[in-house]
């Protein structure tokens, strides 16, 4: 133990042990969340949802704690600060942050809060189920009123939204996302009409029919595997929105939904929480105790899910491997389909109404709808209650659709029913993230197109270990993508990949 | 509100929400144990037993603080009492009882001691399915030495075990017990003598063979629904050891194991750990918050899942109205079996090796068994490493059969791996209970065993619902014994019971 150790020990000693068990009461909620989704009895579900508040309560206390402000208070002297280590330092950095925003919310609110949102997500549920927004309005409207206070509380920043932005996408605001999504906009509805106009819509036919669900699940599992998820620390479950959840570093569990008439809705949803799972299982093991032991940011994130999605799983080489594969799951179902057939319909280009299953370039508009609408109800006061008809004339404007139902419209998605607003976003910076990322690992693997196209997906995996998951939140998103690509965040490298894309499947000129 | 409660009023709100909190930390470490026998992936279970070990350090932090000390001094005093209403009466008692207890425990001691069972668990098994006494023993002497040491901060009572007892059985002595288990032994192997003698072995070989286990999954379920188990506060699932857990009284979950060449072991599991849920989803709404929503002792839990289990489901009257639907799911495969003939099957009395697949009449011989090994280790100093030979030793005088491997001897139960010694004979006063209580219940519901044979199980299930279920800890098990039948417990009742079910099916004289 050397002297600079020594002269610390203390007070980091007890900074480790607090920060530590608020990791593992983050993990624990992890876990009933997960069971929340997956299977959890209807009629538990009241008396679970005060159970969460109870205990998120007493880690929203400790991460607010007297004591926890003393400990920062030495830690963060810059005497202090010189001599921790690097993980140290960033773990005081990180949770000063959440301390300074924690110790603005009275505990008893943040308690009615976690409260409302547990049971907000069941009303969603059965509000979608049921195309009944007004059943769930009024948990809206208390969330919305919730996290307008909470803005207020945090301070605002330029807008109330950018507030927001910053939880997800720390330092990401308003106005550069204005810009990117400016940017993005000018070259991919110009290409997306393009595309519409171009009269070679791909044959999609052969991706709807009867698909037996134990045949989806075997393909999925095999698909995971090839990845290298590692089954010993995590689960695959069904759930009614897949998501992954990363409860301990070697608990990294993931779920999907197995639609009986689609046969790719399920594999690449799969294939998208399993992006998420490989971050999380692969951050670095000095983390594992620690809050930084997870994704550095939600756009960071989405990166990884998405470049395994669509920028590995939607690729022509990836299937040149694998439809043999999926072919003998599905006897007798796809055996006229070539592999360009395939790569083509997989990838087909259509204005549509649900974002989990929109095509790559449409996707971003459903996102900067929803970035729009946020907007409007952080910045300009929009009433929970116009929501629908905001969205689909939105929805119109931007896509040419219009939702028959606010089950296909405006809930969606699960995401505001459980309070995350400004979350949104960070899809769209994902897919930026991972172009930017993907033309680095294209230069720096020579032959990582190859070696996709003959089913070799881990050399892939272990240079996104190397270059992104180990870091956890042991680096900042800007950080990650400056050291990775010697630039910060820019749309072009995504623009660029999709024109390339879609000029080749739709022939365009 | 009157006068009494305003008096009482704000150390009472406090004492109800301290204790309300601990029944939600319980709530949520209950999910947690749920998920690791369920399939919580394996690498993950060493962090999560550190989280577990810290949320139950936390909870028992809470039932051993100077707050909880204080609003018990004052809520114990006789002229407050006198105010509180029955409810709050028992809950002072019972958390006194536990703050007692648990205050004589050092905090880290019993953190660590959380950390080891949960590890231990997997632990052994793992070492019961390698059949590797060797590698299980090291945790087996730590948590024995614990629980040695836990008895002496407690206080030993006439002997050491009896401190043990007291846990699972509140007021139960090893006096007690060995006059119960000598009537028991009295009666029970002269009758084990008769049937072995009597050459009327009952064929079973119907219940041996290939059983599709997902007919043995939906016969399963039919039965669970003819119960009354309700699927919306609760769930099936499988583990390798089958168990029942009340999380919150809208969500008791049962496990059970299907084996695939074996008719019946899943079948009885399913119903036993029905038993346990249906006490536990019918307790009275004004206990759901409480600690106090829960079963009042192991024994009078275990009444209800052998009363079901046996008393019900293995009489005849059951099988008359059930055997032609599980006809049904396995066709062709036991079309020739006569209720009479499937009834004397299920009822077969052999010395056995393991305790969950003994029959009703040995089982009480396996459970003396481990009476005995548990008196030894806690008031003889028998050394863990020893258990091997003793228990071969003992399975070869009481039942004249020798293990073959320790995986079918001393690694066959859970119990010890999670340091619950002396929990074993509670499976033997549920049989004396069961007989006892079933006993009033055919006097106060005439036509009970006709309504059974014609699949009406929920008068049954109302009524003890009416008698036992309602009340979970309000009433101690010899309250609700004497309540029920006008005596404390007997061993007559089940020995009057086996010897006149067993006349008739070894057609003894």
């Amino acid at each position: 133990m050397s002297n600079a150790e020594l002269t610390v020990s203390s007070p980091l000693k007890r900074f480790r042990e607090l920060t530590g068990q608020i990791k593992q009461y983050e993990e624990i909620l992890g876990l009933v969340y997960w069971d929340m989704r997956t299977g959890a009895p209807r009629k538990g579900v009241e008396q679970r949802s005060e159970a969460v508040g109870a205990l998120s309560a007493e880690t929203f206390k400790l991460s607010t704690s007297e004591e926890m402000g003393e400990l920062l208070q030495q830690l963060n002297k810059p005497e202090q600060l010189a001599e921790l280590g690097e993980i140290d330092r960033r773990l005081v950095e990180e949770t000063t942050k959440d301390y300074e925003r924690n110790r603005r919310i009275p505990p008893d609110m943040y308690r009615e809060y976690v409260v409302l949102t547990s049971q907000s997500e069941s009303a969603w549920e059965e509000a979608k189920a049921n195309d009944d927004f007004a059943n769930f309005v009024p948990y809206l409207e208390k969330i919305i009123d919730f996290n307008r206070k909470f803005i207020e509380l945090w301070g605002v920043k330029t807008t109330p939204y950018d507030t927001l932005l910053d939880m997800y996408e720390p330092g990401l605001t308003t106005e550069e996302l204005d810009r990117l999504f400016g940017e993005l906009r000018a070259r991919l509805v110009p290409l997306a009409e393009q595309i519409a106009s171009s009269g070679n819509r791909p044959d999609t036919s052969f991706l709807v029919g009867e698909f037996a669900k134990e045949a989806q699940k075997k393909f999925s599992n095999l698909i995971l595997k090839e990845m290298g998820y590692d089954f010993e620390a995590g689960r695959l479950d069904e759930s009614v929105h897949p998501f992954a959840t990363g409860l301990n570093k070697n608990d990294v569990r993931i779920t999907t939904r197995y639609l009986p008439d689609d046969l790719t809705s399920a594999l690449f949803g799969t294939i998208h929480e399993c992006g998420h799972a490989l971050y999380e299982q692969n951050i670095k093991d000095e983390l594992a105790t620690t809050p930084l032991c997870t994704g550095t940011s939600m756009g960071i994130h989405e990166s990884q899910s998405r470049l395994w999605e669509n920028m590995v799983g939607r690729s022509f080489g990836f299937w040149s491997q694998y439809l043999p594969a999926l072919k003998a799951h599905f006897p007798g179902q796809l055996d006229d389909v070539s592999t360009e057939a395939f790569y083509r319909g997989i990838n087909v280009v259509e204005p549509s109404l649900i974002r989990i299953e929109a095509d790559e370039l449409t996707y971003n508009l459903h996102i900067m709808i929803r970035y729009e609408i946020e907007k409007m109800l952080f910045n300009e006061g929009l009433n929970p209650r116009d929501l629908p008809e905001v969205w689909n004339r939105k929805y119109e404007e931007a896509l040419g659709v219009t939702p028959p139902s606010n089950a296909q419209g405006v809930l969606q998605d699960v995401h505001w029913s459980g309070g995350a607003f400004g979350y949104f976003p960070s899809y769209s910076l994902g897919n930026m993230y991972a172009a930017q990322i993907m033309d680095i690992a294209r230069q720096e693997i020579p032959d990582l197109d190859d070696q996709i196209a003959s089913g070799q997906l881990l050399p892939l995996k272990d240079w996104l270990t190397d270059k992104v998951y180990q870091y956890g939140k042991l680096q900042r998103p800007a950080e990650i993508i400056e050291r990775i690509s010697g630039k910060p965040l820019q749309s072009s490298y995504l623009c660029d990949y999709l024109e390339n894309k879609y000029r080749d499947i739709y022939r365009l000129e």
